[in-house]
């Protein structure tokens, strides 16, 4: 069990993306929709995982996290998870000692990109890119599990961020 | 991924206690409450698995089983799972080329004995032992999901199986 300590964000530019180092598509599925907790099954590549999340709001959550056959999560999103699948690629871009992952969304989401950064502790300095745009971690339209819900697709205002 | 086939039976009386040949104390909880899958958390003993089970009605069912460290077991149990938590005894009583788990429960299921048979086809034969009672397969009250909601304890009438 890991605490999981992780600060997100919208992107004020493209910049970013000359900083990219690798990336990776990923499709992920709910197999809940508690209040309590998540259950995600993810697929990246020829990896699959399967992550349980506490469903705390804000920066600071209990994470467990295992590895599992590809066949089987790919089993899981197509006949037990909650429709329609998170489609999107994930690109890593380190800056000043961290590495920043940034989510660029496809399918029901797409035109959404939202950056984050896990840090060990909730004090921890980190230096802000410029390419950062306003912070998002408390908004709970952009968990994962909301968008899994209501796609960006669908929003109707406000998606700048926080109203 | 497996494709389960098991069978529920109540019991018709205490004679296969007789028969045991291993005991293990259970404890086990739900992550999610959903009509699709279900996600359960065990522990026996030391070990501990997570379960993902499709909630096909009936006697065959999607499973996916993976062991996890027992620790973050009881973490999702103690703070992340739905309680009551189930409690029970699995008994393990082999007959004529199978083998029965017969699982006792206790706390808010005290009082509930049923008998489970798992089978590698549909149309797989087995012998029925004399201490075997009334099949409640189709039963949706006898699952443990059920039971995690509905506890035996609280019941009115049909303990003896389907009305």
């Amino acid at each position: 069990m890991a605490i999981e300590i992780e600060k997100k964000f919208l992107l004020a530019d493209e910049r970013w993306r000359a900083e990219v180092t690798e990336s990776a598509p990923m499709r992920q599925g709910y197999l809940n929709r508690e209040q309590r907790c998540s259950v995600r099954v993810r697929t990246s590549g020829k990896q699959a995982w399967l992550n349980i999340k506490s469903a705390t709001i804000g920066a600071q959550r209990q994470e467990f996290e295992y590895e599992i056959p590809l066949e089987d999560a790919d089993c899981m999103l197509d006949t037990l998870s909650h429709q329609p699948l998170i489609e999107k690629v994930r690109h890593y871009v380190p800056y000043q000692g961290h590495l920043w992952e940034i989510d660029e969304f496809a399918g029901d989401n797409a035109g959404l990109i939202v950056a984050e950064i896990e840090l060990s502790h909730p004090d921890e300095h980190f230096a802000r890119p410029d390419w950062l745009g306003q912070e998002v971690t408390m908004d709970v339209r952009y968990y994962n599990t909301s968008l899994s819900r209501h796609p960006y697709r669908n929003w109707e205002d406000g998606k700048e961020g926080l109203a």
